[in-house]
């Protein structure tokens, strides 16, 4: 049997930081093969990658776009990642670009041994994405897998606390989060990433791991500032960041099953039971 | 005309952080009353003091407490920070133990040149505050003064993101936070403080100024962390983290009327028209 169909067993997680090239789908998806087999042969059952990570991000033209996005889980990207999962018998978590009802979505798709799991599609879209995206029409929705219970969250849905609380109420137990997470117009670059600040303070407020794969390199004039990063449940790294500019494998074991005796803190104090929903509904 | 009276005008906030001594009422107010004229001597015209500042935290019993707790605002500690506000011309934030109705409050009091103007009851109560306080009952007010509209949180407030987001809704531009910060079990010593992550999401998320006062010391056994901290709204610490240990005061500069167009990102983001109340109401 293998380790993942047992729930309340540690998970070896991986978050894979690379650089997609704009455009360059067959390139992209083999640079993201390679990466997966060796995070398997390391050990990992559930790999996350970055956003948008079988097309590139900054888009020229909703033409260039159109090229490039595919069905979920009919098109070359979700097939190729669902022949993966199925030969190794792990789960993945990938951005994808996604075409769908003449449309197209910023998505993540999540596969697993069986096959396709599910999609979500980003709810918040960043700057120039607004030319060219939909906003997701999924809601946030969460998987229940022999792992654990897995929701999905993409870049700039990261700036909402509510995304991460309402995929607590749904369920999750881990977040994987795909992201292509530029650097703040104001910031230091020495600085933290502030992806990393809001998503150690989602999981230490949520009781939950996250777990985020984030780019690396400059397309089209903009940059990407990588220190993709594993979260315990406390809120406390445990892998990572990674590197600014360098491509990186990081590793972690999580417990998904540990959850709810981690969302109880004391003998007083319990996250979910704490809240004053009589005064913020 | 005092500068704080012109709402676009910078004001400048301090924030005391220093060692209340548990039971010692007169002691601690004329602790508070040294650093405020201080912080005012420095040009602070908005100061905001620890949790509990005049009482102390480590209660050993409800006997214990019944002799500090006062009513707000007629009591002894919030008759002492009024009239330094009257006497300074400034607006002081203060976390004070409150009696009130037969009960005790973990309470903070906001007063200004023109006197009592405020008081937020902490809704989430951490650990054995259970056993002697009473969960606040009066919602997250915000008060709209001459220098910004001023919401208040304190401490375990913190760990739920609803608190800055339902002030934030509620008009906040400015949000001061007294605390008792405690160590985590989990935490490395060295590193930053939860709270300071916490209020640095919060600050980004919301696009609002956070403005937190720790104390230092160990009472009774449980040590303080300390690590006082002002946040510009975009998230960025404007001044502090404070010393681990020492007492200290923190002095930064901050513009309320800005917060409107700082929650404006850019030409297609907006912080609070990206909200997806379609997906989490």
């Amino acid at each position: 049997m293998p380790p993942e169909t047992d729930h309340s067993a540690p998970v070896t997680i991986a978050c894979i930081q690379f650089e997609p090239k704009i455009g360059e789908l067959a390139a992209n998806l083999e640079a993201i093969e390679t990466r997966v087999r060796q995070a398997h042969a390391n050990g990992a059952r559930l790999i996350v990658l970055p956003e948008l990570a079988d097309s590139g991000y900054v888009f020229d033209s909703a033409e260039e776009l159109a090229d490039l996005a595919q069905p979920i889980p009919e098109g070359i990207s979700a097939q190729r990642l669902i022949a993966l999962a199925a030969e190794l018998g792990i789960h993945i978590v990938s951005g994808l670009a996604e075409a769908a009802d003449g449309g197209f979505y910023n998505s993540a798709m999540l596969c697993g041994p069986e096959g396709y799991i599910g999609t979500y599609r980003k709810m918040h879209l960043w700057y120039r994405e607004n030319l060219f995206f939909r906003k997701g029409d999924l809601g946030l929705p969460v998987f229940d897998t022999p792992l654990g219970k897995i929701g999905i969250a993409i870049c700039y849905d990261g700036w909402f606390p509510e995304t991460f609380r309402q995929l607590a109420i749904n369920g999750a137990e881990v977040i994987c989060v795909p992201t292509n997470w530029v650097p703040m117009p104001d910031q230091d670059p020495q600085t933290e990433a502030m992806s990393n600040i809001l998503h150690k303070a989602a999981a230490h407020s949520n009781g939950l791991f996250i777990a985020c794969a984030d780019r690396v390199g400059t397309e089209r004039g903009q940059p990407f500032i990588g220190q993709s990063l594993i979260i315990d449940a406390t809120g406390w790294p445990l892998a990572g960041p990674a590197s600014r500019e360098d491509e990186d494998i990081l590793y972690a074991q999580i417990t998904p099953a540990d959850v709810p005796a981690k969302r109880k803190l004391n003998e007083f104090n319990d996250i979910f039971g704490d809240r004053r929903t009589d005064v913020y509904s």
